[in-house]
């Protein structure tokens, strides 16, 4: 069976996802469709980019990931599908793919534009059921990706905030936000310094403690650790850092040692 | 792998929903179950029925439908088992079948009585445990509707407000709000004028531009759009209709022109 | 296709269910994994010990469930993988285990230590991802338990209270709340008096009524019913009795006739 992975913001109350896992299965029964997450923030690119970035790599590599965050449904905004490094991605054209484009080696996308593989009439509203769905599913059936449209030349990314190392101090931005209210930066673990302590400035607040695993802070204690991606994230012990400082995706965030 | 659908109001917090695939798979290991949603508002019988029927007609002919939002488990309320233009359904007697059965062409219904295909002992309180998921997965090895009980002459219905077209207006009703808390009218494309304008009022309040895609509209002006199902829609750009006018389904709607 | 079903406190928005799945299908494609829940409440233990409690029976029996809910990833707590009753459970050494290895006939558990069956490098935050989620799925492989590492003396129980039938009453405590607000005891439908009447009495409050299912209660009546468990649960008819009377899960409850 192949694999289709799911991501979208259409929340889990309402027959939209429903509809398209319908859509997919129709044109291919034999799929495994799998849920990420359907709670990505209402419209927020970024936060689809950074957890697309974060789970497609553990998949398999013959994977089709179809990512649904459409503000700009029915306007002129492309719907592409690529390749990058060996995996399979379809999606809007409005910055998605940013991270997983700008960090990939082999990559290429098409724009999904041939008629043929459309559910019609094409709606307006909804080209998850429309348009995407069918592309992912017909993509797991064998057709390439060149039969759905033309090469695009770069699809629209997004510009991001590389972290920048200076003599005594790092700066960089707040990444994504989990539910637990634990904050990634995009600092990563070989950026830090290796023998000497720092602290981390946010929000007007310093944290300098650092620990290796959660348990080592104590409650309601701020610190900073390595998380799971390999990014430095922040963290309050059983509280909610987001929350507590407030934080958003794209604060900035400095490191002083 | 047969396919069955699930839509609950249990929640996704608790085993209930772990419970019933546990035990369709035990009956029926080879099952591709495909979660809808198990957010359907607590016993709302009117949003089940609604998002039952916009995304049956994208599954594949064979797939069952289990759908269980139940507030009158362990009463005498009747448990069926239906056809519907060539799909399958498996659900309380309470009224969830009304749309699809009322637009449906051809159609059955059967009720689930025969207690050899129970679950043992049957509870009060789990008919979703004992008596339809067993159902829809014996349905799923071959076991016809008849095998389950006596026909049927009419499931239950409830009484649902058609629109009516006059010289000067249309009236309808609300049917169904999401999460996004766009408003959905039982008012099709259809009936709608194709050469004037129109107001729509609800709620004492009139909404008079009409737009054909989400981002015609400015930030925080309420509009109408055709939505993906066919049915006029109100919704207010990037916020929720529903919401700032407190609506809720069968508030009525009347289209002016 | 071999089954397993996951249950964690990851929630639904974020990505580290998608990575777990990834992570599973890329050492095993063929699987089916099925979703229990994500929302068990963060890091409680007792939440998810009573879960698998009440659905692991329902599968069939080479099922393998995983269980992450994990306050102790990073410090020295053991990663377990169990047999019991041919059911199989992979899962942290915190107690979660309590009910299934307490009500378990025949069971062993080991303990996973062996890196060949790690992902690497494994992280001090997501085991979950890098030790969990490989021996699930190379369990379904058909790699035994001992392969992961030596057996295990005992797994770590909580101590529960166990129920005490007197003369005149019964003493229990409180395993479980759900979404609908009902309170699950631990007493069962066995221990209660089948000819007299009795009230039960929890948080200062009495509960006289008993009724054999949810609809004989009036509304906002507070009742007592043996629910889908065969466990006495206590109920408020369209409220949530666990709130009215703020009730947490270990919340004494005395039976008295």
């Amino acid at each position: 069976m192949k694999i289709i992975t799911v991501l979208t913001d259409f929340g889990y109350q309402d027959p939209y996802v429903g509809i398209m896992k319908g859509v997919m299965l129709n044109i291919n029964p034999d799929l495994n469709i799998v849920d990420i997450s359907h709670n990505v923030p209402s419209f927020s690119i970024r936060h689809a980019a950074f957890s697309v970035f974060s789970y497609y790599k553990y998949f398999p590599e013959d994977t089709i990931h179809l990512i649904v965050v459409d503000p700009g449904v029915g306007s002129k905004r492309k719907a592409i599908g690529a390749r990058i490094d060996n995996r399979y991605f379809i999606l809007p054209d409005n910055g998605i793919i940013t991270y997983i484009w700008y960090y990939g080696k082999e990559k290429e996308a098409y724009v999904i534009e041939n008629e043929k593989y459309f559910l019609k009439p094409v709606s307006n509203t909804f080209h998850g059921r429309d348009i995407f769905s069918p592309a992912a599913s017909y993509l797991s059936r064998g057709i390439a990706l060149k039969e759905f449209g033309p090469l695009l030349d770069k699809p629209i990314l997004f510009s991001f905030y590389a972290p920048k190392k200076y003599d005594n101090r790092i700066e960089g931005e707040v990444i994504y936000t989990d539910k637990f209210g634990n904050v990634i930066t995009n600092i990563s673990r070989e950026m830090l310094p290796t023998n000497k302590a720092f602290c981390v400035e946010i929000k007007n607040e310093k944290i300098c403690k650092f620990v290796r695993f959660y348990g080592e802070a104590k409650e309601g204690e701020r610190v900073s650790i390595v998380g799971s991606t390999g990014l430095l994230e922040l963290s309050q012990n059983q509280e909610s850092l987001k929350t507590s400082l407030n934080i958003r995706i794209g604060d900035k965030v400095k490191i002083v040692f």
